[in-house]
């Protein structure tokens, strides 16, 4: 097994959460490709392949590294393009970056504010601290603090998917009859939540549950392994 | 010629301004397929191609009537594929519709409020009636009251299309490097406020903005032809 996705996780190796390192797993999973996770906390990443990413996802297959889970999904498609694709072709390579865009000016920091508080107690000590800090660098305020706009998080949070829902009025996943890398993207939001928050805040009957709920099963329930927080 | 796009105008035949009709102007031009516009005012719509729709666009291309802008482009990219192509294959269709779903949800309803007026005011005076009834039925208020957020709508403007101008920070068109039939869809929405109510309100040096400046030029000048408001 030459094949390694590096990911995160917190005091508990079996609950990686990050986003962005589930976008992954889909798509590994999506094109069959067999992998190792190895899930490090915040602080080891640094470590990891010689400091050869600040962040995760980072994949090592055979020779090549590569890091950001966009570009990895774009050098897995091309490297085995005999395999089920994960975009469908060059416009949907294209529309995927809005998807993307779209999860992380929209839905993601709804999600970090209900998720914050639990993110960190799922930290080790020393995570804890580097979390604290770079949050507070990169939101301007403490984590408490982000965290008391959870609630109202909460109730608008089914209003910020209305562009998914009426997507879902069309077609039973973005990426139309069968799931895309489009649809692992917003998967990795909403799976982030559930991992540390426990589940998104949206009906049952939610046509956008019910989408996440059919994430959940693919790939033999690969999402579904880790329960909900 | 027997290509027909069947579009909307109010009293001035010359600036037509349906959204939906604009992005079908678009998408035959991409495909440079000849055809004659016919705008029609909204109470006429009915007599069109003997009831066909009750919306346009309604497109007629030879004996072959198709009406739904989503659908036409559909038909057109079916029926011309030796011509460039609007989605990029397979992909590119499924997450049109995502894009089609945040225009409709996230940019229609600020550009109806900042468009309301000035709208009825380009109208003949049958259709000031049926647009003030049927605003009145869809909208449960009148178009005063509607057009009273207009101004908090310009103020937000900016911020609605945070997801677009992430996405442009990759490429230049939402479809890549060329423009997709996704491109078209938004564009319509901001021709659409462009020509009823003037420019969309966005700073010049706005990367959304120099995306729109962009479409406006793409073939031949063809959205620039009708002159903002």
């Amino acid at each position: 097994m030459t094949r390694v996705l590096y990911s995160l996780c917190g005091r508990d190796e079996s609950r990686p959460f990050s986003p962005h390192c589930w976008k992954i797993s889909m798509a590994l999973a999506h094109k069959g490709l067999d992998y190792v996770e190895r899930p490090y906390p915040f602080t080891a990443i640094p470590t990891i392949e010689e400091g050869f990413s600040k962040t995760v996802p980072i994949l090592r297959d055979g020779d090549r590294l590569v890091r950001d889970s966009f570009e990895i999904a774009l050098y897995l498609d091309e490297a085995y393009q005999n395999l089920p694709t994960l975009f469908g072709g060059e416009g949907g390579k294209s529309l995927s970056r809005f998807v993307e865009s779209f999860s992380q000016m929209i839905i993601h920091m709804p999600v970090t504010r209900m998720a914050i508080l639990h993110i960190h107690d799922m930290l080790d000590e020393p995570d804890q601290a580097y979390f604290r800090r770079s949050r507070l660098e990169r939101l301007g305020k403490p984590i408490e603090e982000v965290a008391a706009e959870s609630e109202a998080e909460r109730l608008a949070f089914a209003s910020k998917l209305e562009p998914v829902r009426r997507t879902l009025h069309f077609q039973p996943y973005l990426g139309g009859d069968t799931p895309l890398f489009a649809d692992y993207i917003l998967f990795g939001a909403l799976q982030w939540m559930r991992v540390t928050a426990g589940p998104p805040p949206l009906a049952q009957d939610d046509s956008v549950m019910q989408w996440f709920e059919r994430c959940l099963d693919l790939h033999g329930g690969l999402g579904r392994r880790v329960t909900a927080a």
